[in-house]
């Protein structure tokens, strides 16, 4: 019989002894350690898709830090990757895609052979499983079908979403169907994870902010709302984690329609709204602004308390409003967590 | 005597016979005249600083559609230059500043001679006083302090704010010097528009939406408060239009703290909270996104339609979540003014 575990017992909504506490993009770039891993591969879609280097990416940080929960290492794009779209990365630009510009473009894709080809990611999960300490929960991921379908549109990273949202404002029926197909392909790389090992799911929407408040509603909620449903019934012991970045008070809109044991908050919400707007219904997830984490000392110290103050109470995964970024100096993630850990 | 305008009715909280409207950045490259006349000064400083130009710009779209206002052509950039920072425009890079990385730079600002070096502006809303058809209203505009300051620190347009929010976040006594300066020198610049003729002003903090909520607090909403203050002291019969962009429930705050006599809200908002949170103790702006002005048609309409069903019966300001993008066609703008004019 294993223990439960702080992370999922939290999410179940059950008083825990402590507070979980994990970081989104806790292995990358500001770790030594994962700088030299990352640089025996030749390409970041290689690294991902080396399970040796995927497991010891992801248990870099679980080494180092006394940190609840471990999330594979690997990229939301290999969804799209994954149904047949050209997907690379380039050194200091980022993501780049064969862009799409209708549906015509989708006949192409096999979504039947996603699971196949993303067969070195559940690779890594299963090893995962084994190898990390078993009081740590393992976090799957995948990007949300809107956050995807920006990518597959823009070809790559977006200021303002100006094609993506073109399509999606102007031809919505047209629309529908890239998300319907998307809906089912994350679903299904979601349950495939599962399947491996996960043991908690996180969903990506971080370009949700980028939407008006009702294209909000239909291209981010409802189709993440359709996911969760889907794995509510595939896979019920599994809690999932909403993260629909930047939607402003949408936050409260999701946790209203009870979509996901958790909603993951941007650094930008302030914690008092969220705790009556958000945590009275569901677990809620943040909020530390990551460029804290760079500042450190007193006034991220500050920073952590008046999340805690606020929010502690309540069911509540410490973590940050959005990634942690290359400058962090690792001392100061030691910091965070002892600052967590000792909270009273 | 003069009739009394439907914009400055709404922002002193009087009913008016119909809503009024404007949009942020209706001067602009969407607008094939505005190309035209741009062409006629070697950089965009230069042509700011243009009377008869900056004259004409704020003129052609009140030329070519029935707005209620026209707001002065200038840029926020104009009061770090009028300080001494060095700024420059580049074609297709958009403001480039020689940055300054912390106090000491500041003793080298001449803030006694900025209204001189600006004279050139408060003689363009001279000359617009005049111009300006009776029944339009003339805004002026400005800056906040946060968005000033990140440009000055970051030395152009930033992605993640880093060297800003470093600043603000490590070193917040020396960062308080900055802004104290740069609320003197917005409430100067604006009074000096106010006294060349503004009727109305509007305040924009950009990347309002960049801070924490704590932060935003001190930053953003603080500083904009001190300026709205004086100026109901100096210039108490001009409304001022607070724009905290991307604040998300912050805008709350700032409504709750009397600050300014209407809110402009980003295209994020949900019209039903705002109009219970924030239109319930002042005016509101906004707030469709610009990005239906490039879709156009019956999806634009039904958008208008959502924000003028939801916010249409208390005073609102119809205008964009953001400024026109250059992909406007502008027969759209057309069709938008006749939605709002035509709805009952």
């Amino acid at each position: 019989m294993t223990q439960p575990k702080t992370l999922v017992e939290t999410l179940h909504g059950r008083k825990t002894d402590r507070t979980p506490i994990w970081l989104m993009r806790q292995a990358g770039r500001y770790l030594p350690e994962y700088r030299a891993l990352r640089a025996q591969a030749k390409n970041f879609l290689d690294f991902c898709f080396t399970p040796d280097l995927a497991v010891e990416a992801t248990l870099q940080p679980i080494r180092r830090y006394d940190l609840d929960a471990a999330i594979l290492f690997s990229d939301i794009l290999v969804v799209p990757w994954g149904l047949g779209q050209k997907v690379w990365f380039e050194e200091g630009v980022g993501p780049l895609l064969e862009p799409i510009a209708g549906t015509d473009e989708l006949k192409r894709f096999e979504p039947q052979r996603m699971v196949e080809a993303l067969a070195p990611v559940y690779e890594t999960l299963r090893r995962l499983k084994t190898a990390l300490p078993a009081d740590r929960t393992l976090i799957g991921f995948a990007g949300a079908p809107w956050t995807l379908a920006s990518y597959m549109i823009e070809g790559g990273s977006s200021r303002d979403f100006a094609k993506a949202k073109l399509w999606a404002y102007g031809r919505p029926e047209s629309f529908q169907k890239l998300t319907d197909l998307l809906v089912d392909a994350v679903a299904t790389h979601l349950e495939a994870q599962v399947a491996a090992g996960a043991e908690v799911l996180q969903i990506f929407d971080s370009w949700a902010g980028a939407l008006d408040s009702a294209a909000m509603r239909r291209w981010s909620l409802e189709p993440i709302q359709a996911i969760v449903r889907r794995l509510n019934q595939t896979a019920p012991q599994v809690p999932v984690i909403v993260f629909p970045r930047g939607v402003v008070t949408g936050y409260r809109d999701f946790a209203e329609a009870g979509i996901g044991a958790a909603i993951s908050l941007d650094q930008h919400v302030d914690p008092a709204w969220a705790r009556d707007a958000v945590q009275s219904k569901c677990a809620v997830q943040g909020n530390l602004d990551p460029r804290w984490l760079v500042v450190g000392g007193e006034g991220m110290r500050a920073a952590i308390q008046r999340i805690l103050d606020v929010l502690g109470q309540g069911p509540l995964v410490f973590n940050l409003g959005h990634g942690c970024v290359p400058e962090t100096p690792p001392e100061h993630v030691t910091e965070l967590i002892a600052t967590v850990r000792s909270y009273r």
